[in-house]
């Protein structure tokens, strides 16, 4: 049975460095071709953490040498680079594992905007860190400008942003058309570049849109079968870390909701995965989210393993 | 009657900092969309000069601060990040240009490579200066290393990377099927992303494609009607910049490559705009390529302004 499957990659299992970077995209490959050899139409996502973040220094650290040149880069033009950083090797990584299997099946980067509401309370109340550590010159500049800091972990002080609810897709049309044309495509790298909508235009906002969020608004758009959340556990589980820790094979939506209430899944962390998976679950009958491995991405489709919330 | 146009703007015209690109992506966008508002079928190329140097200077300013952690970026990742970087504001303003004359069309940015030979004879002679100027230190670590540099109009050494000829390009099927379904592509940026092709695997290598000679292969491969390369001047001319300049109006392949050999189309400049119109327009019968400036793009197309080569 083919199915439409929407996979978010977490932006950290790609790698801090390009080198690193290079040999993840490898195994991220296997993982996603055996999804697509198996018959699946995949669209990928990913996060973008490490990269957006050595982006964003990289241009802080042009600022600091010419200064009267280049201004600021705004986080969401880092976002758009990054999604070229990594979308280049993954592409190129993905094509190059399908063809080994004898699948010659393009595969396509596309710049990808998210739209956010301007009054998310997100916007309120920025609570992400990004970019360097700030100099004591700069942690003044931000001050005076009201631009959002905050200290992090004892180790320095960075710029906050917020993290805002994904709302649409400025690009969907185009990923609908790759996918028709039998493209894998890669799409809403690092949660998208977030951008809010003003009449006819879309203005990029300091923000780091949750990529598992913008993945679950994009499989909604394209009326997905399937959603994976890739995680650094097999499955999610309740009483986490306990004794009495247990992994979970199956939720329903008011068994999820549930244990949200409870306070079983860390912020930050699993949390907003099973929150992600509930917002696709929620959108349409016969929907299903999995949170897993990355290994284990082909078995949880064929229900083998992972966590699998359902309607 | 509606042509498919693929229009290659120049890097330069974009600006060297996002606050000039932001300003002039609105320009370029007014071109573009009234040849689409003529009915036409338009696919965007772009150079990336100013844009992927900037990018390629704060990817080494971030080596200069953390070289443990960061090694040097490549070239062909910084053309990539330079896609994103300007794709993202040229495909906001064509849509928004767009949607202001009522024209709800998408607009999508591809990553996209470009494959050049690695026997190309660019890469034995690499001519093309990029980067920022190289410290004494940094000049004996090429030496060491073998990397190619070259003193730069004395005004210090940087390094030189090939200009290869391009002969394919890896992303085709994916702007294919976005302009079968209605969408306006930017595509093969700063002339691509350069790669070669070792058996199933693309590499990138250090060299900068020039995005008139991608932008001929592209409309090439598109079956495009018309191919226009926008530059500086309203026409190309003989004896430019004499008492006896003569402006071209219409060129046939044997007279354009008559002047050629004349000498007549400065090297770097003119030249490779003739030279990559005469590709275009040899590939198949009926094409028309033309060079002109942007805000004549329309003009040209309709005949009244522009250098044409025809067959």
């Amino acid at each position: 049975m083919s199915k439409r499957i929407v996979i978010a990659l977490g932006g950290n299992a790609l790698g801090s460095t390009l080198n690193e970077q290079m040999t993840a995209v490898k195994e991220t490959s296997k993982a996603i071709a055996d999804l697509i050899e198996a018959g699946h139409e995949v669209v990928v996502t990913h996060g973008n953490g490490p990269q957006v973040g050595m982006i964003n220094e990289a241009m802080g650290a042009l600022h600091d040498i010419k200064p009267e040149k280049y201004g600021n880069m705004p986080l969401s033009v880092c976002v758009a680079m990054s999604q070229a950083y990594i979308g280049y090797d993954l592409q190129n990584a993905l094509r190059e594992e399908l063809a080994g299997r004898g699948i010659n099946k393009p595969v396509a980067t596309v710049i990808t905007q998210v739209v956010v509401d301007e009054n998310d309370k997100g916007f309120k109340n920025p609570t992400k860190p990004i970019g360097r550590y700030l100099s004591d010159k700069e942690i003044a500049e931000c001050k005076e400008a009201g631009i959002p800091i905050m200290e992090d972990a004892g180790r320095g002080v960075r710029k906050v942003v917020a993290s805002p609810h994904p709302t649409d897709i400025v690009e969907i049309d185009a990923v609908k058309a790759l996918i028709k044309e039998n493209n894998v495509v890669i799409t809403c790298g690092g949660g998208g570049i977030p951008v809010i909508k003003q009449d006819k235009h879309y203005k990029g906002v300091p923000a780091v849109i949750d990529k598992d969020f913008a993945s679950a608004v994009l499989a909604q758009k394209l009326d997905a079968d399937s959603l994976i959340i890739l995680t650094a556990v097999e499955k999610a589980a309740i009483n986490f870390g306990k004794p009495n820790q247990q992994d979970l094979d199956s939720l329903t939506i008011e068994q999820a909701e549930k244990y949200i209430d409870e306070g079983h899944f860390a912020k930050g962390s699993m949390l907003p995965k099973i929150q992600a998976a509930l917002e696709f679950v929620k959108s349409g009958s016969g929907k299903t989210a999995i949170i897993t491995l990355l290994e284990k991405a082909k078995a949880g489709i064929e229900g083998k393993t992972g966590t699998r919330i359902i309607s």
